[in-house]
């Protein structure tokens, strides 16, 4: 048994999910979104971002982390701000000891829905119907739930093949 | 009189340079280069780069930071991995309780050499005039202090208008 914790980084809103995985048996644990104050200067916010994630990690205690790959899309601005948030989420987990996978997106949704090129309205849906009972906090707790799930499946395989 | 730390973040490299400025009259305390091991996984870097910096800060006290913009170049694959190393600078920065400046890399040229397009090797030549009797580093050192002189003139003069 392992807990996993995917998360879907952002500045503004962090989407983070937490599932126990036995074998290929997953359930569901805990999911939210963590925000910062748009208000803020960058740094203060991810600073804030860091100090939220510590504390649910200390919460949670999870044995394992998964993100989602980042690649630069029609907006270039927003990909600068996605990759210093997605930063301080891959640092924290690091430091608090966590492997952590990275996995692209296409894959995300090919292990959760079964095709690469999925909507992510059928990520959302998929995940609610693998987490049976999870009441899902938003789009961005939906992704980090996935990223999980994606993560569980991974570590089952590598020990079927070990 | 205050310490300013200037910083330019980088995965493979981060320079520093620390400044006591009292008014326009500046002077050198150190610099130097962070390293982060290539052959390490992403999150691990950040993590490591995060308590190389924690370390500096603890050990030289700075009131103020400074850290360059950055924009999307021609390689974006690099600007991403830039943006994570730099996220964490800053929120280091600021979980430190310092104030951040950040500056576009035309400013800091501007502040330093007198012209938003000068070359990299005239900001070096500049920064050692302006810093006399500094060791410089390294590149990535030299444009640390050239933001945290930048930084530095941009509080005089916000404290002579004050």
């Amino acid at each position: 048994m392992s807990r996993v914790l995917g998360l879907d980084p952002g500045l503004g809103t962090t989407g983070w999910g937490l599932i126990e995985a036995d074998g290929n048996r997953l359930s569901h644990i805990a999911n939210g979104q963590l925000k910062t104050n748009a208000a803020a200067p960058l740094p203060e916010r991810l600073a804030d971002l860091c100090s939220q994630l510590e504390a649910l990690i200390a919460k949670h205690r999870p044995e394992a982390a998964a993100v989602e790959e980042v690649f630069v899309n029609k907006n270039p601005q927003s990909t600068l701000k996605l990759s210093h948030a997605r930063g301080v989420a891959l640092m924290c987990a690091a430091r608090a000891g966590m492997g952590v996978g990275e996995y692209a997106p296409t894959l995300v949704k090919k292990a959760v829905v079964g095709t690469g090129g999925a909507e992510k309205a059928q990520v959302h849906a998929m995940v609610s119907r693998l987490l049976p009972g999870a009441k899902i906090a938003g789009p961005d707790a939906a992704d980090a739930l996935a990223v999980a799930i994606t993560h569980a499946h991974h570590l089952a395989s590598a020990r079927r093949i070990a």
